[in-house]
């Protein structure tokens, strides 16, 4: 029997003094290891109080770790073990973790810790962000993938979570390379490997196939977290500039000519940042360069699957007949991030020496995501979300570019006219200005846009930033880009003035 | 209006001639894209078959890329890309991928092509197979996963698919922060890193404090998997022996002395392979060695939750005032494998560098398994699935025990007597034994086990194996036993033979 003192005049919620006293019989030995609490209905009939109350209080003590048992059933008093106190902040250990790490790691870490917070975006309420790079959560089959997801527990649940399928869920292994076959690419389940969405694959290529002291050449700009993956991988990087059209081949002739590159990390389509699309020749022309000098294309497929306006030219990897090319895709930029599924598509002797890192770095994928994926694209669900982002993203394209023609002077700001995806890029013409200034006049203006200085690894040299038209609706849109307008003529007027 | 002559008397399924006519009249131009096929109902009444034969061919048709529109609406002839086919193994490329990768790594690649395929097993159907360490799916808590998922799917879906923790879903972290300070573990949230099971964690680890070049010591005999993770981060090994009570602290010791380690490698309940838990003394002497040469200690918490039997000492990491320990946890082997989750706890300065290079390797861990994972746990339905394991087990560990007393010689076999896990070790007195003829005999007696080779860096060199019971009810375990006695004894009247 607990006996409990109730307080109903001091400012201390009840359900704390329940926990506080309850505690305190715990701590002192009164209420031994093993002993039952009164059931919650019981003990807040005798002390005179809500039984949610109660029920609040035995949660709490629960999450202490005073009490176990399920909620809703008998608790019983835990085993005292001492419980530790959170760690102070203040405690300095033993170990120099920074002196264990290599340098090109140690820049990596720095870096990271310059990040703002995830989800903070110190802004203005007010500001319409064209910076994020999201799907947005309006388009998200959610409620679809449900159904997927629990018609996969529900048939095959003990299988599929003792699962240990190295290279992928075969049955989404064999949707895939059907789906890169629909794209031009030869390609059978043999030569798709699944991983932890496109990083991950990235990240496996490049310790796989460069490592410590290699060198990698990149477009500038380029896919920012390519960046910092090569840099914590001790790959040093090589920029070859973007034209209107793609990389400058030339410039990419001479690098492959001049020095030893692991592979050329590529985007063909609706590049990340600037939205741009090589077409069939440049296509050809590089795969070209890349054979002659035998260099691995890496071929990030992003946003395949995005094309809207026209016809755009198949994969790279759609041409390449000497199996040069490992081709990169993701599942995060159409259907749905919070799966991580990518996958590599390459001929089998490259493909077998990612599958060994993978298998002893990380095992396997998660298998359970992996089915239902694969159960809600079989079911052809895939196909219809893709044809409404289609529907939804042209027309949120189109505004784009009405509003670009109609707001924004063409000699203070050129922005490219992407045929897909989610992404455009605006260049500043004339000299570099420092991003804060271009920040600050933005941000007065009402606009947020994701600054260039990140896609390039040399910095700062390129006043263009990158506008995501992911998160917005075309009156959003609209406005956001009449904003622009005014921030960017503010911009060209301070210009000649200083 | 399609037409097709459909031949009832030839042995091709009517679904087929289907699929073959209207591939004709695709390829040869008759149905033009964007025609519609007529609905199934209507084409199976106008040429006289069943409905469901045309919506097989329809289905196959849209696997094969000829047709889009989701099944059982109106299906639409796709726009003709030119479709791969599948690539031929003899197709030769012109990249030497062997040549580009480092030789530590080739090590790893042919290591791993020598695995038996995943899942086959060439054994006889009728052994007792002791191999496998997986969760028994007549255990796995199916049923209220699936409702946790989908609760989580239907409240917050929208939100938990898109988002990215990088150190992992927050809830979940404070839930893992909690469950460490029961084990006497000083840890808040931010402490906490998720990691995709914990082979990424070991690799993420190894990666930031070890790498090329770097030795790393770990026990012998050890976890399998940790050493091809080791040899692919191309880090040296050294071996501490394992004795009955745990690693050799003296040749630790010697080795710490004279060698530069980057960490040592430790898991100290049930023991994988031996099924030895350390003692609070080993413990306190193990932490005290490391500090005095201030080598970090990776404490794998394999199996924490499953002691069953008596008191078990806390972990090393409860002790470590001068945070030189790094932890790893992980759900997989209690809980489920197929959603990757596992765990780093450490100080921050420690999980701060490994947070940076697994947001650039990999962005972030799966959200979704996360957050369902914490519904789960929330709930109190992990409390309760533990407790389920625990009475489960600790029965299956005793029916080991006592088989292992009645049907073996223990002059012919010494097996090791855990308090908890699913794990024994089994030694073959006297000089090694070729593996082949172990198995060989062992097999013929109807019992399979996991020799010992695959648990040290140098082999062969023990002719000890792994007994796991995680999968094997009660009956399987003596009747397994019995026929392990009869094959120890075979094996020890032959070796006197020969």
């Amino acid at each position: 029997m607990i006996f409990i003192q109730i307080d109903r005049k001091t400012r201390e919620p009840i359900f704390r003094q329940i926990v506080r006293e309850i505690r305190t019989l715990i701590d002192n030995g009164t209420l031994s290891p093993g002993s039952k609490l009164p059931p919650s209905r019981v003990f807040a009939a005798r002390i005179g109080v809500n039984r949610s109350t109660v029920y609040r209080a035995y949660e709490e003590l629960w999450a202490l770790g005073y009490v176990e048992g399920r909620p809703g059933s008998y608790l019983t008093v835990r085993e005292r073990i001492p419980i530790a106190h959170e760690l102070d902040d203040s405690t300095v250990g033993l170990i120099d973790w920074k002196n264990l790490t290599s340098a090109y790691l140690e820049d990596v870490v720095s870096e990271f810790s310059q990040y703002r917070p995830e989800g903070v975006k110190i802004t203005k309420r007010e500001c319409i962000d064209f910076s994020r790079l999201q799907i947005d959560p309006r388009l998200l089959p959610v409620e679809r993938f449900r159904k997927s997801m629990n018609r996969t527990l529900y048939r095959d649940g003990e299988h599929i979570l003792n699962y240990f399928p190295y290279a992928g869920y075969q049955p989404l292994r064999e949707y895939i390379a059907q789906r890169m076959r629909i794209h031009g690419v030869a390609a059978s389940m043999d030569n798709v490997l699944i991983t932890n969405g496109s990083q991950h694959a990235l990240d496996l290529i490049t310790r796989v196939f460069a490592g410590p002291g290699k060198t990698v050449a990149v477009e500038a700009p380029t896919y920012a977290n390519m960046l910092p993956l090569l840099r914590c991988n001790g790959v040093n990087i090589v920029e070859v500039p973007m034209l209107s059209d793609g990389a400058d081949l030339e410039v990419l002739e001479t690098v492959l000519q001049s020095q030893d590159i692991s592979f050329f990390y590529t985007m063909p389509n609706f590049q990340n940042p600037t939205g741009i699309t090589t077409d069939q020749a440049h296509r050809e022309r590089l795969l070209e360069i890349c054979m002659k000098y035998r260099v691995p294309i890496v071929e990030d497929g992003f946003e395949e699957e995005m094309k809207y306006f026209g016809k755009v030219a198949l994969p790279v990897k759609s041409m390449d007949t000497d199996q040069i090319v490992i081709y990169v895709g993701t599942f995060s930029k159409v259907l749905m991030a919070g799966v991580r599924i990518g996958w590599i598509v390459a001929e089998k002797p490259c493909t077998d020496r990612l599958l060994a890192v993978k298998r002893f770095a990380d095992i396997a994928s998660n298998s359970l995501s992996q089915a239902a994926v694969y159960d809600f694209c079989r079911a052809g669900l895939y196909d219809l979300h893709i044809r409404k982002l289609h529907r939804v993203f042209r027309r949120r394209m189109q505004a784009l570019q009405r509003a670009v023609s109609e707001y924004i002077d063409p000699t203070c700001l050129e922005c490219t006219r992407p045929t897909g995806g989610y992404l455009a890029w605006g260049s500043l013409p004339g000299e570099y200005i420092e991003t804060e200034r271009v920040r600050n006049i933005f941000e007065n203006n009402g606009v947020i846009v994701s600054y260039g200085n990140y896609y390039f690894a040399r910095r700062p040299r390129n006043s263009g930033f990158r506008l995501s038209i992911s998160m917005l609706d075309e009156d959003t849109i609209y406005e956001g880009i009449r904003r622009l307008g005014d921030a960017v003529t503010e911009l060209q007027e301070k210009r000649h003035v200083t």
